[in-house]
């Protein structure tokens, strides 16, 4: 077995079901501290955090990852077991294999050769993973882990992303941003009574329907050439009491919009607000912004660098989208970062019989390895 | 005590929440047919109900009401316990005084008094009681009597029902119609997904906002001189997984329609349906008719009787109305009986504390042995 696909494989068999690490990162602190890199676990609250950094001043290029996963569900649905790792046809099974335990090991193993073959490198290279990526708030990855850089003025100018990026093959597309991320909790409030009697009652199904559906229909911008356009989205709905005979007193929507550098956030809201108020409603909201958007713009010196590295590894001129979920990178981007994205093809994460080919798992650690040395050695 | 507080009393003790009968009705049953009625206990399921008849052949007047009761809440709430019948400034108090343990004592002493004045009346007189009629479904109760009395050749002329009726005094208000009641359960179907990839999902929360709005504007007729307008209204509606990431793929609503004789239940299904076609959803909808309209007309024999007796006894010309939820008139209705329901004051009924005044309750067996006098001697 190759290095990257031997920590691969020892990752994917702890079982690191969020915020559990179950040893990942003390067996990467400990392959890194040995390659000469200085390490800090940081846990808050029930989150391990793992910052390693190899070089003392001078421009700082990072790789972001995660070590925990999604539950596998279950079980017995996988043609292998989730949390054995398994070689089949090319490609290795397992839960976290492409979400992304493959691209920390390749991360671990691009590092140490990079340290390896330049010990004096120019400038600093480290590596920044946490336990808390894929659970529900992330309030104790890499959001508390940026306050810790902030309060101890740590600078930091590229940060590659190992998040699975590919359509079809590694190298096909490259994400230079990412979409904010507001969501709301929205209660409308009516006035309860019986069906039999609407006129003594206030339904705030009733009163709603009007301001849905023109929020619904809403554009809320074009988009931009970096960015498809706003898009918002109604995840939950709720209203009623059970019974059939009773008018319910409230109701509450949970909404979201994922949302382009076309619009600011403290505008989606006021114009979301200005629609409930002009329908009439009795409401009240509680807006989280969970991430603001972020663009690593042409021309951006770790952008053009990956998509360099793309073409000459992949031999692919890579697609450069802004689409998709959030990730950790829009806590690393304000603070004056260029985050790009790359990783394996992202066709199977969170599904059974998750899984990555050997072949781009075993490219992984050059392409990763190729973008330190164009940063930290050739320039 | 007079005789209908003593029995009010009596059955207000018996903790009859629906379907528990606790004794009431055998205790009615055994007076009755002392009285010299043929009384038949039918049970159906966990539900008791109690057909009792005097005479032989003619014109039928039964009265109809039932013995269960809602439940009393915590019983803290209450000023006396609520199963504790207690006279205080000159009410009686306890669950059921007015929905509807109260008319019911009225009419057993009514009809008592009424045979033993006139052994040898005209045609026949009759009390149907339930213990079916506050559940969610009374799908025992008068309904299947009802399916026994066609199945036999039961004929029937003239209801009394014993709903409390009045709004701030005896004889003030007269039921003589009820809307009907058609209800569906709609599931819209959509296509779930990440709430970062919309245009991989299909919400049904968006696709339903629409047709909604067009369903809560919806004029569903202008009424008519009997009944006001239908209305429509959606009891509960939810959709979502609970997570705020995802789209939902399904959506439930429960909706309901209180409908007038200006409009009939295919109608109304019909147009329901093309407005939620018309917006291109894919739906199911179940639907259950738990009730059709019905309506006494002007100048209907016990229409007028009950109205003559109202303007004699009580010094009232009451208000002759059709609103107000369902009762069990709807099921006795259809076999082409006239219908009419007049009863104590309902203003605390299914609440805390709910009582009934002294005096009218004292007054309801004169008022319902008169309308059994007018229909069965005098004519
Ligand atoms: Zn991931
Ligand atoms: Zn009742």
């Amino acid at each position: 077995m190759s290095h990257v696909l031997d920590l691969a494989c020892d990752l994917i068999r702890r079982r690191s079901v969020t915020p559990e690490d179950a040893g990942c990162l003390p067996l990467i602190g400990g392959r890194l501290e040995s390659a000469g890199f200085r390490v800090e676990h940081l846990r808050y609250g029930e989150v391990d955090n793992l910052w390693a950094v190899h070089g003392t001043t001078g421009p700082t290029l990072i790789f972001l990852g995660h070590t925990d996963v999604v539950p596998s569900g279950p079980e017995a649905s996988w043609r292998s077991p989730p949390f054995e790792p398994t070689i089949r046809d090319g490609r290795l099974y397992g839960r976290g294999a492409a979400d992304m335990k493959g691209s920390v090991a390749a991360m671990v193993v691009a590092l140490e050769r990079f340290v390896a073959a330049h010990p004096h490198h120019r400038g600093r290279v480290g590596l920044l993973l946490t336990s808390d990526e894929e659970g529900p708030t992330n309030l104790d990855g890499v959001r508390k882990v940026v306050e810790h850089f902030r309060a101890f003025g740590e600078r930091i100018d590229w940060c590659v992303v190992g998040e699975p990026s590919a359509k079809e093959r590694l190298g096909d597309l490259v994400r230079v941003g990412r979409r904010g991320s507001l969501s709301g909790t929205l209660s409308v409030r009516g006035v309860q009574g019986h069906v039999a009697y609407p006129e003594k009652a206030l339904n705030p199904i009733h009163a709603f329907a009007p301001a849905l559906a023109e929020l619904t229909a809403e554009r809320w911008d074009e988009g931009n050439s970096d960015f498809p356009p706003t898009s918002f989205q109604v995840s939950n709905l709720n209203a009623g009491t059970g019974a059939t005979n009773v008018i319910p007193g409230e109701l509450e929507a949970l909404i979201n919009f994922r949302y382009c550098t076309a619009s600011r956030s403290e505008d989606l809201r006021a114009r979301a607000e200005a629609i409930l108020h002009r329908h009439g409603l009795d409401f009240a909201i509680d807006w989280n912004l969970s991430g603001e958007p972020f663009l690593t713009p042409p021309g951006g010196v770790l952008r053009e660098t990956v998509l360099a590295v793309c073409r000459e590894l992949c031999g692919i001129d890579p697609e450069q989208s802004t689409g998709g979920g959030t990730s950790d990178g829009r806590f690393i981007a304000p603070m004056g970062v260029e985050v790009v994205e790359i990783g394996p093809v992202n066709a199977t994460i969170h599904k059974v019989d998750e899984c990555v080919a050997v072949e781009e798992l075993e490219q992984l650690p050059q392409l990763y390895r190729a973008v330190c040395e164009r940063l930290l050695i050739e320039t």
